[in-house]
């Protein structure tokens, strides 16, 4: 290998040159939200059994089939969305098959290999804006049954998209029951990747609901990591002939946690009193606004996003300019003169960093 | 599979039917030991880059090079038990290599085969009292080699104990001085699960330290979920030759955490004034005043552990009782007339609670 | 790794220091039997489809279904005996279950992790003469459900059996009975790896035949590498709800032969005009002929075993004064006076073979 | 699963409706070359210890380096393609490494997911007519290191070609050099599979031989099963540092024959009298006489290609016509009007085959 040095260092990939005052790289670089929190101070010296099966995480299993109008859902919480996608997608596949998704989608690019770690292939969908049409689906299995050597590939056993996607983009709700029907047509589970899930539903206006998505995906997860909590993923089962020993599944995957009611109580304060909306809504506004004033000063959207994560083409000598007291990410690799960056929002952003980065621009 | 139901059950195994005033059941019942949330809390509105790439995962790390004389060590920090071990163990074996336990150990048995999920074969050894000796290993690798289809067999790549072991039960000096050099006579990494590190260093009453630790293995993790972090666990390579692209590995295995910073903060509470000793101090303590309780009372003391763990063989009467107003654990399966329980203090534990318990006896 | 250097050598294990007159080390040392070589030698210059697709290959599967009365079992061939069993194995768990088998199975020592290796632990059962009793699967079982903790333990998910065993010795038809039972009411596969089933039915003395395997078991192999083919061994799966996919399965554990057709043939061969009988009688006359020679001059018959393996306790110099003349293995390690041997008969043994080495003893 | 019952069959793919006179469908319809059928049956009745250990094995390996000019290179002997794809990478890459490879190689399309069901992903370059530039492998690498998350993706850790492609195309002794030289710059192997090799090496007229491969790749497999034997690949080391435990890693992958020297007599017969080079000599300069009556006939050459493998674009009636007497197949879907098909010839073809299909033409 030839990095070997770097691959030894014990720190992953960035170093933190300095703290700046106002950031938008990403939407994990917070503690938790006060309210969330909040729950977990009042509720620290409680004494309850271990790995989820207290009160507060069967509360929140129910508040959450309460949001999604899905009374018989099982309600599992994870660590990590890398985790969840694993232990999900090695719970849903049989050996022979893998799983459909978007080339840029987070299994395929972002995760190690984590996928195939467990043994299944990666099956790349043509994508258009980080989507992937029901048309391409159904293309990509009826081409694949009619190859007489279909039993030397890998079988499309499922399929993953992100809601919203790694570009900020959405799909509609009949984009969504059209990619349903064609995976229930070919008896293929619809697994929805919610990592931002809670900005896709503010960003969709109401157009997209929780029930939507309980009505249209076999399985989904709530991200929680990204929306406020320190840590967490409800991964939602709505088929209940999947995953039918996912406790297991999540035990070996690592990803059952001894002090599991820290999950339960961090996604009750989520559910309960409405932060969940109220953290996508606000951090959808103040990307829009952030949308706005690059537009305003002639900047370049280079993906139409209605969520939390913008996207720009900006000379790089800007960049450099607001680099010095604003963060935020390269999107790809520096152009010669201008390159696309990424701003993200999240429940932690407020006007007044919002107002600031205007103030720099 | 004769228990579908049970399985698909989306609570993990236990049923909290109450909340017991004082509990005995494990030490990971409890939030985080009141400095390590105050730490959290004081932080929680930092805005950090992730994965552990934070200025706070680097102080932890150096705390802990400095609390193990190790300045070279490296340190890493996943979420739990299971995880680290399935990483480290991974990461430590070539694909025909297995790795030698004790029959008991966590490992083989309450992992719900992460180890064989990840490719590897658990190598059982001679077991006392949760023990292995380096004798054992000794003949298990030469009587390995001396077969002449040793190539059709597992080979025997690395060696995992606990300490203390599943049992409350320790190595002294001298025999972890034996496991390391016959370990390393064959050229065997020596990984040591510290799930409990702390109140086996406790228990030790000096004999045993991390700098002992950090001298005598290759790899061994420093357990903070039990030891009053809300989850965490520290993984310290000594030997620089070992899990050079441990990052990524750990990425594949679902264990980097998007906050990452969070590890590093409760890391920093623990290792900075002493606190990791306090805890394991305090909770010694008080399991061996409850140890003394029982024997006072003419109770049979079925292990002799100096740990935070202390197993009896108790009337089932009795059982009955206690179990009215105190949490604890049967050990094995109900006997006909008596059975053992296991009692476990952590550093919620106070003389209040022991107070209570033995008023009860 | 303590023997680099041998592990690096290319060629594995044993190095054949000479042809010995006559060999009963084991049942593989032989090419085919001249009745299936003859078969390979007239089909040769058949032009036909690959993987299996073949007229041979169907009406192969179309005998073995004949000579086990199962119209319905599907029939698949294989290459090797490791192969077969992880590939089988592999395809009759889910990813939290392991496979029963007796310790000193060949799954559990003598395949170099392959079970392991695609995920699955191998669970041990108390083992008596290499056999395994309905009541230790049934204890197993039902203490794996009983205990409150089973989640994060390796749930049994089938059963695997040898027969006869490694040791030579044989299951009674009550006995595969009560196994077969025990399996089906826990609703558990039970799988028997037939390497050499041939020698064992013959040994069985009509007691126990194909139609019983194919009645008792949900799949079993019938191994043809020990029983005159090339190689090659037959899976058939009686229980029509498992192993759906199987031929994905095959390939992606590389155990799907281009040229497919000479598994048919050779198995045509086998099982047209009663080879496949013939060869298993004849072995277990001549092993039979060597035990009472071994007992007649007064050694020990470590094993009573009425299969195509024998067991004996030779003083080591008589072991030493063999050697020089006839081939033979040493069981487990050499003694102090004496040791345990293996003489094996297989296709390949003649009258001839036997009178000779009884003119040694 | 769309097509449960499908998967259900007990037999792969295609189902042989009719024997025909002349088939071109692939280079693996008939048995073995005569020669080495004739060293089979001569050899059939030796007794040799098993698993390659054996006389004829260590003599075919030796054979093997002679031909590659490379007395220092480690020979093993498999039984196919996919085996020995799957055991060779998952032997050359860490956890956290993938493989890679062309678009349309083989490990990427028709192996149904082995390489991945070994916990690997096929890294996919960019591809022209089924080869991959140095350039590309280049860029792969420098953008992966380039990139500040590179840790969250699964590192380039060896490059898979074939040599010739699966389209019967050929790299060129300088773009061979020019492949090896990007791969040991960034420290990565080079492997090649050679399932064709004899084909390629003789369609290279001299060009490239087996000591440039030697020299040029770090790990080979000299492909048999396609080139006249029943089956079996030679898979020749030549970087010392690799695959140090292959025989174990060969043994877990189910791929370690027992009797073993049935490989090695197979090889000895290719290497000893010049077998390989006339195999592959007659098979180029029939698939030209094909090339050529097509061309003459005004058929459009799809891919330029000198080696046993042929591609043509026809109309589907000519399709059809020929379809009544001759075996060929289609190389993807049929069109509206015209299809692509491939013709190949292999060790059995004969000039009487050729004229007979020119005759159809």
């Amino acid at each position: 290998m030839p990095c070997d040095k770097d691959f030894q260092a014990e720190s992953p990939i960035f170093v933190t040159e300095m703290e700046k005052m106002i950031r938008f790289d990403t939407d994990y670089l917070c503690g938790a939200h006060p309210e969330v929190l909040q729950r977990l101070v009042e509720t620290n010296t409680e004494l309850t059994a271990g790995y989820g099966s207290d009160a507060h995480t069967q509360r929140a299993a129910a508040l959450i089939r309460e949001a999604c109008d899905a009374p018989d859902a099982r309600v599992y919480f994870l660590v990590g969305g890398t985790q969840t996608n694993a232990t999900v997608i090695d719970g849903l596949l049989a050996h022979h098959e893998g799983v459909m998704a978007a080339e840029n989608g987070h299994i395929n690019v972002h995760e190690t290999g984590a996928i195939e770690a467990s043994g299944h292939k990666v099956l790349v969908l043509p994508t258009y804006e980080g989507k992937v049409s029901a048309a391409a689906v159904s293309e990509y299995v009826e081409s694949f049954y009619a190859d007489d050597t279909y039993e030397h590939m890998v079988a499309p056993g499922m399929l993953y998209i992100s809601f919203p996607t790694e570009y900020g983009t959405m799909y509609s709700l009949s984009e969504l029951e059209a990619l349903s029907s064609v995976c229930h047509r070919h008896n293929i589970p619809l697994y929805v990747d919610g990592a931002r899930l809670g900005y896709g539903l503010a960003a969709s206006q109401g157009t997209i609901t929780l029930p939507d998505l309980a009505r249209l995906c076999d399985v989904f997860y709530i991200g929680g990591t990204k929306m406020g909590t320190l840590f967490g993923e409800a991964v939602v089962v709505t088929n209940p002939a999947l995953l039918k020993h996912f406790v297991p599944l999540m035990k070996q995957h690592g990803g059952l946690l001894a002090k599991g009611r820290l999950l339960g109580v961090q996604f009750e304060a989520l559910f309960e009193q409405g932060l969940f909306e109220r953290i996508g809504a606000q951090a959808v506004r103040l990307a829009l606004r952030i949308q706005q004033a690059f537009r305003d000063r002639g900047y370049a959207v280079v993906i139409d996003s209605p969520t939390n994560q913008q996207f720009f083409r900006l000379p790089n000598e800007v960049i450099d300019r607001l680099s010095a007291h604003v963060g935020f990410e390269l999107w790809g690799p520096r152009g010669a003169e201008e390159s696309v960056v990424r701003f993200v929002t999240g429940w932690h952003t407020t006007d007044e960093d919002v107002d600031k980065l205007i103030n720099y621009l």
